[in-house]
C-alpha cells in the first residue's frame, strides 16, 4: 500500500423518499439557488415537479439552467456561471446524472472566479472558492455524487479534461432508487459498463499488499454482474435499482483506491476518442476496455488471472494463466455485448482517419495516468485499430 | 436495504511517515493543546518525543493528560476538562488507542459545556459544542480513529455508557502502521478480536437485499483471519500491521453497516460485564460472542451458514444448514483460541455471582439495540451462564 489521505465530506441520503430531507439541508446554504438538469426526463418523470414543489414551499428563489448534455460543455458551464453572477446565486442544485453534475462543479468554481473557467479547468487559473453545491442523483453511473472529480469538454478545442478539487464535493447527494426507474435502457446500460470501468481502473493497479482494496473491488464487480441483467429486465425493481446505485457512488469515492495508484489510461484515451468524435462515454468505455486489456495483459498475468478467477469465477485451475487470464476478458466482452453495450468504433461510424490526432490528445493527458501499463502513441493507435 | 444517511469526514492520512503532516493540520486549529495518551510504551518507543518535538517546533504551547487506561473512567474525562477550561485548550490531539481517543472525545464535549459530563454522556444534559480533536493512533482496535462514537465508564455507578455525535468526528487521524509495532502481544490479539466482533455485529441484521455492506464485512473477516496468525508471529512486519490498521478502521467507519441496522446486543453484554468487573473489552467480546452466537444461531441459520461459507470456507454441502452454521461458530472459537484469546469468564476468576445485576444492566442498554435477535434478561442469563 503507499501512503495515502482519505477524506471525503459528502453527506449520502439514500432511499426511498429521502427528497424530504431538502429543505433542511438546502437551508444549511441560502435562498437564491440555481438549479441545473439535463434532459427533458426529470419534467416527464415528476422529479422535476416534486423539487420545485419543495423549494418554493419554502420560498426559495430558484433559477434555472436546464439543457445540460452529456459530455457537458464549457458553454454550457458559462451560462451557468453568468446566472449565478447576476443573480446572486448561493446554492447550486444539480439534478441528473454524472454529466449535469459535472458542469454544476465547474460551475461552482466559476461562480467564485473571475478568471476564465476553462483557465481554471486547465490549471492556467487558481481556485478561488466554489459555491455549495447539493446533487439529486437520478442515474447510476458516474460516482460525481460523493467525488470531487468533473470532466468538461471544449468544442471550439476538441479537448474533453477531467479536472476536480476538494472545494467541490457536493455537501449533500439525495439517492432515491425509485428516481432511477425511467431511465432509458441503453442509458442503464451505460451506466452500469462506467461503474464497471471505474472500479477496473481502479483494480488495475500495481502496489503491493491492498487485499482490502482488491476484494471490496471485486466484491463490487461481481455484484454489479449478477445485478445487470436482472435490472435490465426489471428495471422498476426497487431492489435492482438500489443495488446499482450503492455500487455506483461506492465505485468511485475514493475509498477503493485508498493507498494504490489507479491507472485510468484508458479512461484517457476514450475521453480523446469523445472529444472527437462525440460518442457517449461509456459507449467508448464499452468498445476500449476489452481492447486495451487484451493489449497489456502480458504485462501483468497474475493480476488478469486474479481479475477472472475473483470477478468472473473462471476455472483456476486445468489451463495456463495467461488463458485464464484471458477467459476473463473474454467473459467480461461476452457480458457487455449481451447486455447491448457497442463493441467497435465502426458502431460509431468511426474509421481510423482521426486515430493520430486521438492518439496525441490521450497521450498528452498521460503524465499524470497510465500507472498500471505505461502507453505510448503507438500502443494508443493499435489498441485503437483493435477496437475498430 | 434501508434508507440511511451516511457522512463521515474524518481525513484519514495513513502510511509511513504521516507524522509530518503534523504541523499542518493542528495549525487549522489553534496553538493550545491537550495532549491525551494512555500508558507509558509511547514514552518507551519514541513516539511522545517525536510528537513533542514536532510541536515544541511549531510553538504550540502543550498541556498534558496522561495516564487514560483502558475502559475509560469519567473521572480521567473530568480532569482532562479541567484542564481545557483553565488552560484555554483550543485542540486536543490523542496519542492512543481506542479508549484515550474516546477519553478525548468525552473532554471534546465537556471543554465546551457548563453541564456535567456524566449528564451529557448519559443524554440527561445537551451537547453545546465540542473542541476539535485530532488522533494519532498506536493500536489497531476500536476504530474510534473514524467514527463519532466513544465509550466512558462510570465507576461509582458501575455503568459503562456508549454514546456519540457527528461533532467528535476526529478532524484527522494519523495512522502510521509502524506505530503499531510494539503494541504487546497480548494486546494485538485484542485488537483482532475487536475488528472481527464489530464487523460481526453488523453483519449480523435482518435487513434485505445488503450484497455490498455483506461482501465488505465478509472480506474484512477473511483479511484479518488471514493476518492474524501472521502479524503475531512477526509483529514488525510493515505489510501485516498495515493490513490490520487499515481493517480496524473500516471495520468501524459506518461504511459497512450503510442501510443495514446492526445488533451489538453482545457488545452491550460485554460492557455490563466489564462495568462490573475491570476486564478487557475485547476479552470479554472473545469469550461471549461465540456462546451468543451458538444461542441465537438457530433464528437465523442461513446467515450464519453464509457466514461459515463466506468466511471460514466451510463446505457448503453434505451436512445440514444447521450443521454448517455451527461450523462456522466452531471456526472461529478455535480461531481466537488459537491466537491466545481468552475462552472462559473463569480465566478471569469471574463466576455467576454477579449475573443478575450485569444481565439487568445489558438489558437496560438494549432498547436502542439487540436488533438482530431480541434478547431479553434471560437470555443474558443463558448467554453468560454458557460463557462461564
Amino acid at each position: 500500500m503507499n501512503s495515502f489521505k482519505f477524506q471525503n465530506p459528502t453527506k449520502l441520503l439514500f432511499g426511498k423518499g429521502q427528497l424530504n430531507t431538502l429543505p433542511k439541508e438546502v437551508a444549511r446554504y441560502g435562498n437564491r439557488i440555481l438549479l441545473v438538469y439535463g434532459s427533458e426526463s426529470i419534467l416527464r418523470n415528476g422529479i422535476y415537479d416534486n423539487v420545485t414543489s419543495i423549494l418554493n414551499k419554502i420560498g426559495a428563489e430558484v433559477h434555472e439552467l436546464p439543457g445540460v448534455k452529456g459530455n457537458p460543455r464549457v458553454t454550457t458551464v458559462q451560462e451557468g456561471i453568468d446566472i449565478c453572477k447576476e443573480e446572486n446565486i448561493e446554492f447550486i442544485l444539480a439534478i441528473g446524472g454524472g454529466s449535469v453534475i459535472d458542469c454544476s462543479k465547474a460551475i461552482a468554481v466559476g461562480a467564485k472566479s473571475d478568471s476564465n473557467i476553462w483557465d481554471i479547468i486547465t490549471k492556467k487559473a487558481k481556485l478561488e472558492g466554489a459555491l455549495p453545491l447539493g446533487t439529486i442523483l437520478t442515474m447510476a453511473a458516474t460516482g460525481s455524487e460523493m467525488n470531487k472529480a468533473s470532466v468538461i469538454t471544449n468544442w471550439d478545442l476538441n479537448e474533453k479534461i477531467t479536472w476536480g478539487s476538494s472545494i467541490v464535493y457536493p455537501k449533500f447527494s439525495i439517492l432515491d432508487p425509485e428516481h432511477t426507474y425511467s431511465v432509458p435502457q441503453k442509458q442503464t446500460v451505460y451506466g452500469l459498463v462506467d461503474i464497471m470501468a471505474h472500479v477496473m481502473e481502479q483494480y488495475f493497479h500495481n502496489t503491493t499488499n491492498t487485499p482490502v482494496q482488491d476484494s471490496i473491488c471485486e466484491s463490487l464487480l461481481k455484484i454489479v454482474i449478477e445485478t445487470a441483467p436482472k435490472v435490465l429486465e426489471d428495471p422498476e425493481n426497487y431492489e435492482f435499482r438500489e443495488t446499482i446505485m450503492l455500487c455506483g457512488t461506492m465505485a468511485m469515492n475514493d475509498m477503493i483506491s485508498m493507498g494504490t495508484r489507479s491507472d485510468w489510461a484508458l479512461h484517457h484515451i476514450e475521453h480523446a476518442v469523445s472529444a472527437v468524435h462525440d460518442i457517449p462515454h461509456a459507449a467508448g468505455i464499452a468498445i476500449l476496455f476489452p481492447h486495451w486489456m487484451q493489449y497489456v495483459v502480458e504485462k501483468d498475468i497474475p493480476r488478469f488471472r486474479q481479475f477472472a478467477v475473483n470477478v468472473f469465477n473462471a476455472e483456476g485451475s486445468g489451463k495456463s494463466d495467461l488463458l485464464i487470464a484471458l477467459e476473463g476478458i473474454e467473459r467480461l466482452q461476452y457480458l457487455w455485448k449481451s447486455i447491448g453495450a457497442p463493441s467497435t468504433l465502426k458502431e460509431f461510424n468511426i474509421n481510423e482517419d482521426k486515430f493520430d490526432i486521438i492518439a496525441d490528445k490521450a497521450v498528452s493527458m498521460f503524465p499524470v495516468n497510465s500507472n498500471f501499463v505505461k502507453l505510448d502513441k503507438e500502443d494508443v493507435l493499435n489498441i485503437l485499430h483493435m477496437s475498430l
